[in-house]
Parts: C-alpha cells; sequence; structure tokens
C-alpha cells in the first residue's frame, strides 16, 4: 500500500506545500501561497528598516490553501491517489519568530484591538529591532551564565526570542501585557493543525527552543528566573507562561483534528510531526550526515551539519547553535549562516547595473555571468565584504555593513557582480574554516536552493573557494521535502532514517574546484580575512597598506 | 587703444583659445579643436592601460586652427577690432608631457620611420607606465639627493619628466637613442610659434623644470651627472642635450615668426611667454594670492596658492611641487592636486547608475542631485575613498583604489554618488590640512571648470566639508584667460599684475559652509582620516572595528 506525506514549507514571502511519494521521492502536488499582506508578505516601518513583522493571518489562509493545492495535485497526476494514504504532515518556518498569543493560544495580530498594532503581529526573523536588547543578554550572560552562550556561538542576536520579547517589552509594554505567552511559528502551525493551540500545553520544538530560546536540558530548560529577573522582572514572570519541555522534530506534536481536517482535505487523524526550521528540515532532505555541510543558498543562508552525540564536541564561537537532537536523532544539529548572499545580488542588480547588461534582473544576472566567464579570478582586481545584512557567522554582529575595494576608473558592473559572488564564498569559506578549527570536519558540500540551481557561475567559484565538491540535492524543495520526511517519521510507520535514504538525493552534476583558480582564491582569501578581521573584530591589529597593492598585482598578473 | 592678448589652452582632450580686452577681461573669441587621433586625442594600448599617448601632429593642427577662429569671432563681435591690437600670446598645456625630438627639435613622432611608435610619440601627463622607474628614482633620490624630493613632496611620480624619459631608455632604446633631447608640450608650442625649435637655444619654463624636473636654482638647474648615472649613464649623457636655464611664464619666449604670422593671421613679431601648466595659468586667472586656493575641478583637480618668497617655508611632504616663481613673480607656486574627481563621476554613472534614473548620464546626475538633496549628510551611512586612479596628493602613490563602504540592501546609486562627491570632498580637505599644517593658511577656495560651475550640490558638501567659503571664477575657461595674461606680461606694455588685477574676476553666488552639516562632516572625516592612514600608509596601527558602527550610528541620526 503506498505511504505518502505532506511537508508545508512557510518561508519569509510565501508558504508551499509538497506531497511526497515516501516509496522514492517522487514529488506529486506543490502549491505555493504568496503572504498577501506588507509587502511581500512583510510589515515594515518606513521609519525603521530593522523592522519586520507579519500577518498571522496569512498564515491561516496558507494553510488551508497550500494543502488543498497539493491534494488536488496529487490527485490529478495520480489518478488513485487516496488522502488517507498521507501518513503523516510536517512542518517547517523561518525563525526565531515568535507570535505574541493570549491565553488560548490566539495570536494578538489576529484580535481586532490589536489589528493595527506592529507590535502585536509576529517578529519576523529577520527583525532586527532588538539589536540593543541582544548585546544586553550577551553581556549578562558573559557575566551571569556563559554556558547559555557557550551554545550558540557566544553572542546572542538580535534576530532570536529573548531578544525580540525583552525589545517588545520596552517598546511596547501594552502589547506585552496582553501576551499570555509566546509560541514560535513552527510550533503554532502544528498546534493549529492538532486542534490544541493551549500555550501551556502545546508541544514545543527542541531546534527552536533549543537553537534560539537558550533552551537546555543542561540547565532545565529555559533560563532561569534569576537570570531572567536581571534582563527584566516581566521575563521572569513570563517563564512559567511559556514551556517546560521541547522534543526533537519527528516526535508527534498531535493528530489532524475535525476542523482542519475539513478545512484541508486531509483525514482526521494523520500524524503531525513537531515543527522546526526551514533549514534544518531542508538538511536532511539534502542528506545531511557527518562530514557533509547543507548549505541552502537563497537570499540568505543557513548551514547545517552534525556530529554523533557519543563523540565530544567544543563550544564554537561564532556558530548559531549546537543543539541534541535538532536535526537528525542521536546527532549535534550545528547551525550557521549568512545574513545575505541572493541578497545582495538582488540589491545590486535592481540598484546599480545599467540597462546595458539587459532589461530585466533575469536578463542583467545571465549577461552578467556571461561578461564574467570571459575573466579569470582576481582579473577585476576587486575585493568584497558581504555583510551588507550584517554578519550571522562567525561575527554574530549586525552592526555592519558592505564594502567594496580595489574599483578604477574601468571597473565594470559584472566585474563587482563576481566579486560579491567571491565575498559570499569567503564567507562561506570562514565558517567551514571555524568548524574545522574545532574539529568539526567537512568533506563535501551539498547545496539547495534557487541560486544552486540556476547560477553556474557561482557554484564553480564556490567550489573553487571553499575547495570541496559541491553537489546539488535533488529536490527544487527541500525544506517543504524534509518536512514530509518528518511529517513521515511522526506516524511511527517509518522511521526518519528510512524516509531519508530514500528520498534525500543528488544530481549528477558536482563542481570540482579547479586547481589553479585555488591558487588565485586562496591569496585573495588571506586579504578577506584580514579585511574580516579588521573591520570585524576588536583582536586585529595589523596593517592595510598592502591590500590595494597585492590586488593590482593579482589584476595585472591574471589578465 | 585697446590692448588684447590671446591664450591658448592645450587640454587632454581637445585645445582652445581665448581672446581677451586687457582692460576689462572680455571674453571676445574662442575656439575649440578636438584632437583626432586615437580615443578623444589619446593614443592608448590595449593590453596596458596605464600608457596615455598623443600626436605631435594634432597640436600643430590645432594650433593654426583655434588662433584662426578666436581672430575671426573676435572680428565678427567687434569689427574695429585689429589683430595687431594682441600684444601677447600664452601657452599653458597639460604636464608633465615631455615630447622626444632630433636635432633640430622636430618631435619624433613626426618623422615617417616612427609614425607607427607609441614610444615616439608625446608621453601624455597621465601616462603611469614609469612607476617602477618613479619608484626608483625616489629611492636613489632619497638616498643621495633627498634636497630633490623635498621640493616635490618626498616622492617622485610616475607622471614625471625623468620617469618617463627612464622608462623610455628602458622599454624602447631604439627611441631613446633617436631623441636628441626632450621638450615639454609647454615650452614646444611657444618655440614652434617663435620659429626656432632647437633643443638647446627654445627658451623654457621653470614651471615644469621645477616641478616635474627636478630643477632648481638651489644646485645649478637639472640634478647633476652624479646623480643620473645611478640611474641609466645615458640619462647622464643626455643632461647636457637638454637645458641649463628655466625661465618663468610672462617673460618672452620670442616673436611670433613669419610663417605662423602668416598661417594664424596674428601680426609677426607678437610678444610670445614662455610657457607654463595649465593649472598654474588658470590659478592667476581665478586670482591666486596668499591664502588663496585656487582649485581646478574636472576630470582631475589641480590645487595652487602662492606664498611670499620672502617668508620662509618648509618643504612639505606630499605636495606635487614648490618652485619660485612658477606661479607669480615673487612667489613659490605650491601646487597639489587630486588623481579623479569627475573621472570618477563619469565612471559611476556610466557603469553603475541604472536607466531608472535617467537615460542619459547628464539626466542621471540632474537626477541623483535631486534625490541627494532631500537628504542630510550622513543618511546614507557610506564612506568611499576618492582613489579609483590612485592618489596625487597627499600620498603621491598611483598603486592605491576606490573603496566604499557602509553598504546595506538598500543603499541607492544617488547615495554612492553623494559618498564619492564626499570623498572628493575628503581628499580635497586633506591636502588643505597638510597645507596648514606647514604654515601655509588658506582663508578661501577659489574654483573654476565644469564641476564648479554646474554643480551647485557638489559646491555646497565641498564647502560643508572644506569649512571654507567657496568661490567660483567669472570665466569658465581660466586656463586659456591665465595663459593669454602671461601672453599680455611678456609684451613688457602691461606687468601681470595690472592684468591679473583687471580680468580674474569671481562670481557673486559664494557657498559658505552650514554649521549643522560641518558637525557632521566632521565626524565621517575622522572615519576617512582613519581609512586613509590604514590603507594608504605603513605608519598606522589603529583599529577600525569601530568604522561601520559609527556610520551606521549617523545613518540612524541623520534620518
Amino acid at each position: 500500500m503506498p505511504q505518502y506525506a505532506i511537508g508545508l514549507d512557510y518561508g519569509t514571502n510565501s508558504c508551499r506545500s509538497l506531497l511526497v511519494d515516501l516509496s522514492d521521492g517522487t514529488e506529486l502536488g506543490s502549491t505555493v501561497f504568496d503572504y498577501p499582506s506588507g509587502e511581500l508578505g512583510i510589515l515594515t516601518d518606513p521609519k525603521d528598516p530593522n523592522l519586520a513583522r507579519q500577518n498571522p493571518q496569512d498564515y491561516l489562509d496558507g494553510l488551508e490553501c497550500i494543502i488543498r493545492g497539493a491534494l488536488a495535485e496529487a490527485a490529478s497526476v495520480r489518478p488513485d491517489f487516496c488522502p488517507s494514504e498521507v501518513i503523516g504532515i510536517g512542518v517547517d518556518t523561518t525563525g526565531s519568530t515568535p507570535i505574541p498569543v493570549d491565553e488560548s493560544g490566539t495570536p494578538l495580530g489576529l484580535k481586532p484591538e490589536f489589528s493595527d498594532n506592529l507590535a502585536a503581529m509576529v517578529w519576523l526573523w529577520k527583525d532586527h529591532t532588538a539589536h540593543a536588547e541582544a548585546k544586553e543578554i550577551t553581556e549578562k550572560a558573559a557575566q551571569m551564565r556563559p554556558q547559555y552562550l557557550a551554545k550558540c556561538g557566544g553572542i546572542y542576536s538580535s534576530e532570536w526570542w529573548w531578544a525580540k520579547i525583552l525589545h517588545l517589552k520596552r517598546t511596547s509594554p501594552d502589547v506585552f501585557d496582553a501576551a499570555y505567552s509566546f509560541v514560535e511559528h513552527c510550533d503554532y502551525i502544528p498546534a493549529v493543525l492538532a486542534g490544541n493551540t493551549d500555550p501551556r500545553s502545546l508541544r514545543r520544538g527542541i531546534c527552536a527552543a533549543g537553537h534560539k530560546a537558550m533552551y537546555s536540558d543542561a540547565w532545565g530548560g529555559l533560563p532561569d528566573e534569576e537570570f531572567l529577573e536581571t534582563l527584566d522582572p516581566a521575563l521572569a514572570q513570563l517563564r512559567e507562561r511559556l514551556f517546560d519541555a521541547a522534543v526533537s522534530a519527528g516526535e508527534k506534536a498531535g493528530e489532524l483534528c475535525e476542523e482542519w481536517a475539513q478545512k484541508t482535505g486531509l483525514s482526521e487523524g494523520t500524524a503531525i510531526s513537531v515543527g522546526a526550521f526551514d533549514c534544518h528540515m531542508g538538511a536532511v532532505a539534502c542528506g545531511v550526515k557527518e562530514g557533509t555541510l547543507t548549505k541552502i543558498l537563497g537570499t540568505s543562508t543557513c548551514d547545517i551539519t552534525v556530529s554523533p552525540v557519543d563523540r565530544e564536541l567544543a563550544d564554537v564561537p561564532g556558530l548559531c547553535g549546537i543543539v541534541n537532537d535538532s536535526v537528525l536523532p542521536g546527532h549535534f544539529g550545528i547551525e550557521a549562516g549568512q545574513s545575505a548572499v541572493g541578497d545582495i545580488f538582488l540589491w545590486f542588480v535592481n540598484h546599480l547595473v545599467p540597462e546595458s547588461y539587459g532589461s530585466s534582473p533575469e536578463e542583467k544576472f545571465t549577461n552578467m555571468e556571461k561578461a564574467m566567464s570571459q575573466e579569470k579570478p582576481g582579473s577585476g582586481g576587486l575585493l568584497a565584504l558581504d555583510w551588507n545584512n550584517g554578519n550571522r557567522t562567525i561575527l554574530v554582529d549586525p552592526r555592519l555593513s558592505g564594502l567594496l575595494l580595489g574599483q578604477t576608473l574601468h571597473t565594470q558592473a559584472h566585474e563587482i557582480y563576481r566579486a560579491y559572488i567571491e565575498a559570499t564564498a569567503f564567507g562561506a569559506l570562514t565558517i567551514i574554516r571555524r568548524m574545522e578549527e574545532y574539529g568539526i570536519n567537512i568533506n563535501e558540500v551539498i547545496t539547495t536552493g534557487g541560486l544552486a540551481v540556476k547560477n553556474a557561475t557561482l557554484m564553480q567559484i564556490y567550489a573553487d573557494i571553499l575547495g570541496l565538491p559541491l553537489k546539488v540535492a535533488t529536490s527544487d524543495q527541500t525544506c517543504a521535502l524534509g518536512a514530509a520526511l518528518f511529517g513521515a517519521a511522526s506516524s511511527g510507520k517509518v522511521t526518519l532514517a528510512e524516509a531519508q535514504d530514500k528520498c534525500a538525493k543528488v544530481r549528477d552534476l558536482v563542481y570540482y574546484p579547479i586547481p589553479e583558480n585555488q591558487e588565485v582564491y586562496a591569496r585573495l582569501y588571506a586579504l578577506y580575512l584580514e579585511l574580516h578581521d579588521a573591520f570585524g573584530t576588536d583582536k586585529w591589529d595589523g596593517q592595510l597598506n598592502h591590500v590595494m597593492k597585492e590586488l593590482i598585482g593579482i589584476r595585472e598578473t591574471q589578465r
């Protein structure tokens, strides 16, 4: 009898479903729902570029739409398909994306009295309004509870749970007071489907809790009251209205309730997995394992690898998180990421590439790639830092910015585009080097995301700079696929390992490093690292007056 | 009886004439001749972006055309004008622009056997092929003859006389051997008009010789043979085929010969001034005097001021030249400059500004200025270095490059344009600060050139950053006007001071610094200086990790 699972992937601008045949990973149906609110689904504030919120109603409207859509498509592709053969539902979302909720678990943003209040909405992962609070949490934890910081890279981020909640308390105390509790987006959707959004009893995922809320069994769950008290007494009081336990994705969050069975067309009682973050589930669908780094190459990146729990693992400064069971059972999930990759290219093409390269962004990208492919590494004489949106790993500092160096009176747009691609690859290499420094060795990189599939020039540059073979996951929807695999596991009818083994595949095309390019990039990376340390750390004391001259020297050699 | 003078201004891409009524500076006639050879008059080599040469035939063709044109226009504007009332001819050119010549003073580039040889052509000021030779001259002079360097800022430039001749000797010995001597462009044109191009007897100007050829009465003229011998024995042998004496512009180079009287329509015997560089003569037409800095704002800038010879003046590191009588009689002429200003804006608009700002470069500039004028200083969060073409003053280093810092995912082209304008103004301020450090005080800046007249936004930013009133010369052709004033002086019928007094005027519109902008710019300049010293000198040992954070802080305050 056939077995299917459905994965629901909540991204930054839209959500999508993927219905998968668990025997071989065949994808039978998928539907995308663009969030209708705000700009591309994001509620913004023209006065504050750090602010990024979402309307919870978009999530609910999308939920119904994407499940129905996937089922309809599957039925049309495979006429004997039956919704009762869907054994499990998995959910992944962005994060940390906390939602203020009332005592029943209803998001405040759904309530009429808060419908115009940005503070009551969902605080999207990329909201950076809480940078001052993140700094304060880092400083106080470093003094009082260094163990909390050790598992999240030594620096608490403005993108994370406690910083956002503290900022809400300080800037919108009325909303904070109206919030009985807070729920991560990835925990909220499974709770809705299961028909129980009670914040005291809905099941919380270890992925979000461990990576973003400083949750660990090692210290009894969430940070202790004494610590929270030093941040704000209200946080200490909030603690007991949050949660005591967090569990792994793949465990059952509940079963599909009657209401949502009717709304979606799935069978009542279908198993629902505990939720997790998109890239964590995506990593499983890419085939993450020890020694393999999976890299979701999108507007930003998320880099995931795992290390067996029975191997000793040091705390790694600058990595966003090391959390037991957050990716694969029996493994530490290790997460890193770059704050902007595709976003830098999009910014550049939209704001600084003239029409001589084409009339649409797509044409401009294509023609820049063409022009670039005629030229050798280093021949543009340029070097950039990939910090236009700050640096997530390894500096964990949103208050950094972009840098471009080496311009002459002849520098052309495609040369700058290449420099930005290279900069993001240097950023990626810096993450891998940090992992390896702490004993997490990487032998191959499996990529997924739009850039991995569409941009062969970028992929070759990455292989040359990383010095590793670069593979591409077969699925175009690895996050949704991963969610489906976790959904399947939550049914108890298959294990996650079995599902991964059958459905997580890579394509035949592999990008291998080209030795002569590697040599040039090794010299450029040495210069990148100097700029990285000079502008990004307070531990640097070197000289920079050779940087421009070396770039000119490399340019002259490579032309 | 009316008195007129004609100035001939040889620029980078064209030459022009200006016929002036000496009673009040009224401009009666002007003609421009675009050099027909190469790209916009410049002979280039696709393999070497440092190479920039010119065809001497263009100079001769232009000479006839622009004098005839100015006379014809003057006759049509003022019917009673008579060419015999032109009392003097002045000539300015770019420099150091040496011409290899044969024993009769004929440029080798005019001879059929060399017509295809770039090395035999005129070596335009912006030819940077001789950077290795410039470095060698700097090093050897520092050891053997530090006094030579002291008057040209401590570093000999690849744009200058000896570096170019030495590079020619090393890379094209056949051309070097065929060259009996070398003549600066500004000395060659007066010699042609006077009918005597014999390199042994034509009069050489102190401006070119003193600023570029390390000529000074203090050490008996050109550098001594022993020093030249260490560079190359051939240079030591060349020395006696060059010149022993150099004299000031305003002295007579000769009188118009019959041949050129016939070719041009001027009267035989008209006085011809000794030549000088364009910006030196332009400074006089701007009204340069003690305490006044004149700034020619074009593709690059040339900054000139003067200091009375009876006041003691230290050697100033990094200034291109301090030469007795090179600008005004009885004064040291003090020269500085920026390697690229308008050129940076042109590069940016041509390569990186999308059509959303307009369809032509002019439209793009206008719309970027409009967008920029809505925003306060610092609100873009950007900081740039103005080194896309290296740094002339105060670092004297062509092997530097551009830098732009502070980009986010929202940075727009007009914000970057503003950052580049600011960077060039910071570069200008660095020059003034260096002068003041050595006792050359500046109270006002008089500007001229296309940017000064057309770009009010730029002018206000400059006033805010320099903290000085910015005036604009009345004439649009200050170099040609200055040449005319020197031509007049060479006749002995008026003094240079009288001619300057009557004809060098400024416009009513003055740009004054706005205090609140000055405050912000003082903070940005402190950051600029740190980048300047970090990337441009080997004497810096600071920290840069605060730079991006301060820029973000300023941006937040200013928005």
